[in-house]
């Protein structure tokens, strides 16, 4: 699909200038990579940039000029965008900006900005007696990216489809007395072959015992006839990630493992179907949690259900547990998540299984399709 | 190697407590995840340290319990843990935990606490009425981790030693009309092979005019006769990191390039000459640079002369020019830094060389090993 065209971007301004009126700013400053990218489609590890009413400020550093001047060219250029060079440091560089612009009430993003970069500004604003007032806000940029344009659907969509192909060649080099780390090194090489310019993760293998650990990764332990094996693996294409979970049994599954991973496929399926416009996040992560409650799993299942995907792979909307500091949010069109139940029992093993879903007008569409029958290879 | 033993996590915490007492902490909340690890060999994507006068208090939910059980009857237990379960929110958790072991004054990272997080703390704790008053605190754990001890030294030697046999495995594969994405992924199998459970960062593989763009990382572009091709990769072990740069040229190098890689090759040998015990961090930085400026280079070296490497890719100290909010480091005996000085000339392409070296009792050691001379392959 490659990088989202100058209309886009335009339009995504337009979404956060409208936060600048409603919040009474002058201007915001953008300092998550993530949130740059989806404003200007420069991609790096350094930048700032400055949304005002009428221009994109771009600070960057030497090391991303020539870069920025070739999207420039492209059709991926980004509007209005005016680049500011940055000689030494960013936080210098960026009051020198404001001041140059002239802008006086200034967002900035308090989930981003840390304590001492903030008390650097205001320390230095005072020294410098700017007429700078900054004001803290709050997801600005990531409420726009919750809800996907129709450009990163169709990038989503494309890098969860891939998964297919990647589950298929690594399913059938699964057999006793392989090493977890060698089947997380064939799943990297699947999604390399795939196309994804890069892993959204490390790649977890956790056989057996393992299984039980939820974040472990790959070791060196030999997968063993009977074993659950939990593979929870993803990419990015163009920027956008994809996570797919599949948990299968080497050889034939004992009755308890069947009892578990029906448990929680049932779960799953409860969650999906809880999919729907205008629905609550933590009413999609109950109908998940409720059901492993009345199989007796309720206290393996200790994560939440799942979590927005977009540049990052773990954004909003999250799927859990309505929270103080993470209100639930009401689902609608055109935001990806991930639906990712599991159950946990220590010494014994795990299930876990993931899927990416699109909310639609009237439902859900499941992005990723692979099979959801326990394998037992 | 494996991880550091209970006795060397002990002296780290005599050395973070000996800063407590000189800030007239009682305790110092950690949350960087390195950090956490540095201090408990918990390896994980959540988690939360408070390292007190008597007790090493680890939160962490539900997912990491059983991992911490494992390494607590382990010869790396972390000593004086006592974990904290974090049913919902860890900030919240935090928060209990800190009133239930009565601590009042608490030094916080403020160089990884978000506004956002202080902000939350600071209502929550007037709303509890709680006797807690929270200090910004700067490079607390920071500093101690500048100054690898023997065990850290010996992973990161060995990770770095490994690099000669990845080199070797991939310059085989350049010749013209190979892609750099198939070189970066030789590469990356080449790393995996190599032993590395992870690459530091994303591979670099710059030919031709994408040398000279610094942090470019890897396309379609095929390779031709007479490029010049930035590699820059790097591989974690055992969570510790290595970075190597080579520059080569795909057949006979013209004179221009010859003449532009003599000059950072001697810019990279005068910057090694000139690291000793003592020597400030920009002296280093400033022979590199020195070096390129009497060549006619200066203005085509836009970055620093290099990084630290530990458990962060880019961690302490930063070898470059010394900045307000970056001052200049005094050299230290176990310090682990890169020195990769380099030229780009847009349109031209670029050259850059680096290595990694441990400062030693009268000068430095090599960690990397890879010829420098340049290879025409």
């Amino acid at each position: 699909m490659g990088l989202p065209v100058t209309s886009t971007l335009a339009r995504r301004h337009a979404r956060i200038r409208q936060s600048l009126d409603a919040l009474s700013l002058d201007a915001l400053v953008v300092i998550a990579f993530p949130n740059i990218r989806y404003l200007t489609n420069h991609v790096g590890s350094a930048g700032i940039v400055v949304l005002s009413r009428d221009a994109v400020h771009l600070l960057i550093d030497f090391r991303y000029e020539e870069a920025v001047r070739t999207l420039q060219t492209s059709a991926a250029a980004c509007p209005g965008l005016r680049t500011w060079p940055v000689p030494a440091s960013y936080d210098e560089a960026l009051l020198t900006c404001l001041q140059e612009i002239g802008v006086a009430t200034v967002g900035f993003e308090a989930a981003h900005l840390t304590v001492s970069r903030h008390d650097w500004f205001l320390r230095t604003i005072a020294a410098r007696q700017a007429m700078i007032t900054l004001r803290a806000t709050e997801r600005v940029v990531e409420q726009v990216r919750m809800v996907k344009d129709p450009d990163e659907i169709g990038t989503l969509s494309d890098a969860a489809s891939r998964m297919t192909a990647v589950a298929d060649a690594t399913f059938r080099t699964i057999r006793p007395g392989v090493s977890e780390r060698a089947i997380a090194s064939g799943l990297e090489a699947a999604m390399r072959d795939a196309g994804y310019e890069r892993l959204a993760f490390d790649t977890i293998v956790a056989s057996g015992p393992h299984a039980a650990l939820p974040h472990y990764r790959a070791g060196d332990r030999l997968l063993a006839a009977g074993d659950l094996v939990v593979l929870d693996f993803g990419g990015v294409l163009d920027g956008y990630c994809c996570d797919l979970t599949r948990t299968i049994s080497v050889g034939p599954a004992s009755a308890e493992a069947r009892r578990v991973y029906e448990a929680v496929l049932d779960a799953q399926q409860a969650a999906i179907a809880a999919v729907r416009p205008g629905v609550e996040t933590h009413e999609v992560d109950a109908a998940a949690r409720r059901l492993l409650e009345d199989r007796g799993l309720g206290a393996a299942f200790g994560h939440g259900t799942g979590h927005g995907l977009g540049l990052d792979v773990h954004e909003e909307p999250r799927i859990g547990r309505a929270r103080a500091d993470s209100p639930s949010v009401s689902l609608q069109p055109g935001m990806v998540f991930t639906i990712e139940p599991g159950a946990y029992l220590p010494g014994w093993g795990g299930v876990r299984i993931e899927d990416d879903v699109l909310v639609t007008g009237d439902g859900c569409q499941l992005l990723t399709s692979v099979t959801r029958e326990l394998l037992e290879l």
